[in-house]
């Protein structure tokens, strides 16, 4: 396995690989009395490719569309951050604000405007509050440093209970390469509702288009497999920034490098999608849903995220209920072809059904198994040889009462004039 | 509108049609000291025809696959129904079950055993405790009589907090015909996973085939609207049986009068699909979702459902919240052809969002039209012509509470040596 690279985790985020700077400060977004880091700045000394993918929803926030405009267009060298206001369904005023946003910065960095991707994560369709931003933008740049990566993973948190960051390093052809990153969801519990924003950062030396295709490939295992069905929230982004500075040659395409570098990047992003669940609003189980003897890829997709995303499945997983009953129905309905009478569910490797009926495990023993904070659920359909993983968790009753409002959110807004 | 008939609210249920008797007792299925309702029987004391919709589901309960097969083979004229188990993923011995309970009855009653449909609802894998249920059957045809349709209403309920029962009277080409039904539901929050019975009596008189075709089309426009993405769980079953005993000549295939009791049905079955949404488990909002000016009928569908099914919608409903972002984001994943500044929101009327901008409506006036029990989410998307309406509810933290474990029922069933 030459093509799986040796990992080493190190300290830091996305200002461990070489020539990269960041710096976040407060500017009062959701509040203007709220002193929590809610704008960050990431940033390449030397230059900088960078690549990323966003959302699929057909209503894109306004960063978005600029972002995705300037990363095609243009070699991104510089990321704005801001929580506290997704600047979705925010209109032609939105699109100004972003563009005006990225204008700042490139010129206090001088840079092109095309060269600052812009990212936003909050409420929807509150229009942003430049009269607060627009003034600490040169703040901002002023501040860049190298020891601020901690801070952007704290200034790009919404709901997050915590920070997500990682840093490792491998070798790749004799060179010493490292990866940063980091991430922020406000819980996977709805996984098409979430925004998530991942922040990846490497002194790889890669072209655009050979680090894009290695991105969608590792996106696919990674974030793809916690956005249970493909769907994205307005503003979901995953940039990756490549400086070169590791000193490498460039990695060809197809090379074994480049599968090397596919496979760390893979890693750092699904150590940041499962933190993302990890961290889920008011999350109190980590579940693999993991789906075996499928007859093709898809029919093993649609089983996994049917479970994944049954809301009284994830009510019995709350309640350390081993219900396989609630489990194999969600099975059936899910589209894919199965046959009841061969199914098998086990959790963490105890028998709870075998071919469609109550296995003869103890019912202690699967209690026990649910009763733990992580837990595996296997789905053996036995129709062929066709699997899919997804990453989920339970759905508790705080998660609704913490969803229940933004209306706080609104009346600040009215107060600021913005709606 | 000579189509649409006069209908005439009637007291009572099953029971109201002429002909039809029913019965109602407790056997101790969940459990032998619960005094409740859990076994009954509707039956036409004259021949009588009956058609039905089941579950969509792979995994088909027992009973289902059983009285889809005698409904198709012969002319079913009784209905023995059970709370508390859904005799599904019970193997060979739940069809055993399912067809001995019909056979039973059948000999009480001197049908032949087809004529004797068996519907179940309640707890999945468990094999159904015959050892109680069988002794009580003779007594349940014994106590059959003209005035037990509430009983039978009753014993059908699950987690439902009241008994659903409709009974309405309408004159068909100068023949007074009378509709009776009853239903229950386990709440239709989590719509695909609840477990929704309706039985519905008639005396108007028509042939199988032509009542089996009206029945879809009026299950299309009411069940089908609270099922929100087609899914069904795997015992879901509505029965319509039909004994002439008005006295009327059989209603001819596309006659004014065909029409007229299509409309009655679609009526009875709106009605109780409504009651379904109104008593869903821990719900405190009705609302309906109505998608208008899209460019397919499946587009309207779509962002209908998607608004309708999305946990964070549904629980700002909960917490009072006006929030069209989350909606405007949830039509935005729905996957339908839409314009993000074409999208109208508008909640009972009131302009919450234009355009796919903040509305200038009060958000006081907002809030209040939220706050009310009962409200309607207007989505325009300015596309084209079609449209669809679905009924939906909030999702209560006590939602979740309530569904966290069935446990208890597990132990009971190896207590009594069935799993």
């Amino acid at each position: 396995m030459s093509d799986q690279p040796t990992l080493k985790k190190i300290k830091g985020g996305v200002c461990a690989p070489r020539g990269f700077q960041a710096a976040a400060l407060s500017a009062g977004i959701k509040n203007p009395d709220d002193p929590r880091l809610d704008l960050a700045l990431i940033y390449s000394a030397t230059p900088c490719i960078t690549v990323g993918t966003f959302t699929t929803n057909r209503v894109k926030a306004a960063p978005v569309k600029v972002s995705q405009a300037y990363v095609k267009a243009d070699n991104v060298q510089a990321i704005i951050i801001n929580s506290g206001n997704a600047n979705a369904c925010t209109g032609v005023e939105g699109l100004t604000d972003a563009r005006k946003t990225a204008n700042i910065i490139a010129k206090e960095l001088g840079l092109r405007q095309r060269q600052v991707a812009v990212c936003s994560t909050g409420v929807i369709g509150i229009p942003m509050p430049m009269v607060r931003i627009e003034p600490k933008l040169p703040e901002l740049t002023k501040n860049l440093g190298e020891k601020n990566g901690e801070d952007v993973a704290h200034a790009i948190m919404t709901s997050d209970t915590c920070k997500k960051e990682i840093a490792v390093t491998l070798d790749i052809g004799g060179h010493n390469v490292r990866i940063g990153a980091c991430a922020k969801g406000a819980g996977m519990i709805c996984p098409s509702m979430a925004t998530m924003l991942c922040f990846i950062t490497t002194d790889a030396k890669i072209s655009k288009s050979n680090l894009q295709k290695i991105i969608h490939e590792a996106v696919d295992t990674s974030f793809n497999r916690i956005t249970i069905d493909g769907d994205m929230s307005t503003n979901d982004t995953v940039l990756v920034m490549a400086n070169g500075e590791s000193g490498m040659p460039t990695i060809k395409r197809n090379s074994k490098e480049c599968k090397q570098l596919r496979a760390a990047l893979s890693h750092v992003m699904l150590e940041m999608a499962k933190s993302l669940v990890r961290d889920g609003e008011r999350v109190t189980k980590f579940v693999t849903v993991e789906v075996k003897g499928a007859k093709t890829y898809h029919d093993a997709k649609k089983v996994a995220e049917a479970v994944a995303n049954s809301a009284l499945v994830k009510s019995s997983w709350n309640g350390n209920d081993p219900n396989w009953g609630r489990i194999i129905h969600a099975v059936g309905y899910s589209r894919a072809m199965v046959r009841e009478e061969l199914i098998d569910i086990h959790i963490s490797g105890k028998a709870a059904c075998l071919g469609g009926l109550q296995a003869k495990t103890s019912m202690d023993s699967l209690r026990k198994a649910v009763q733990k904070p992580t837990f595996t659920i296997t789905i053996n359909l036995h129709q062929g040889k066709a699997g899919y993983e997804v990453y989920t968790s339970d759905l508790s009753p705080e998660y609704i009462d913490f969803n229940r409002s933004e209306y706080a959110y609104w009346k600040q807004a009215r107060k600021d004039g913005l709606v």
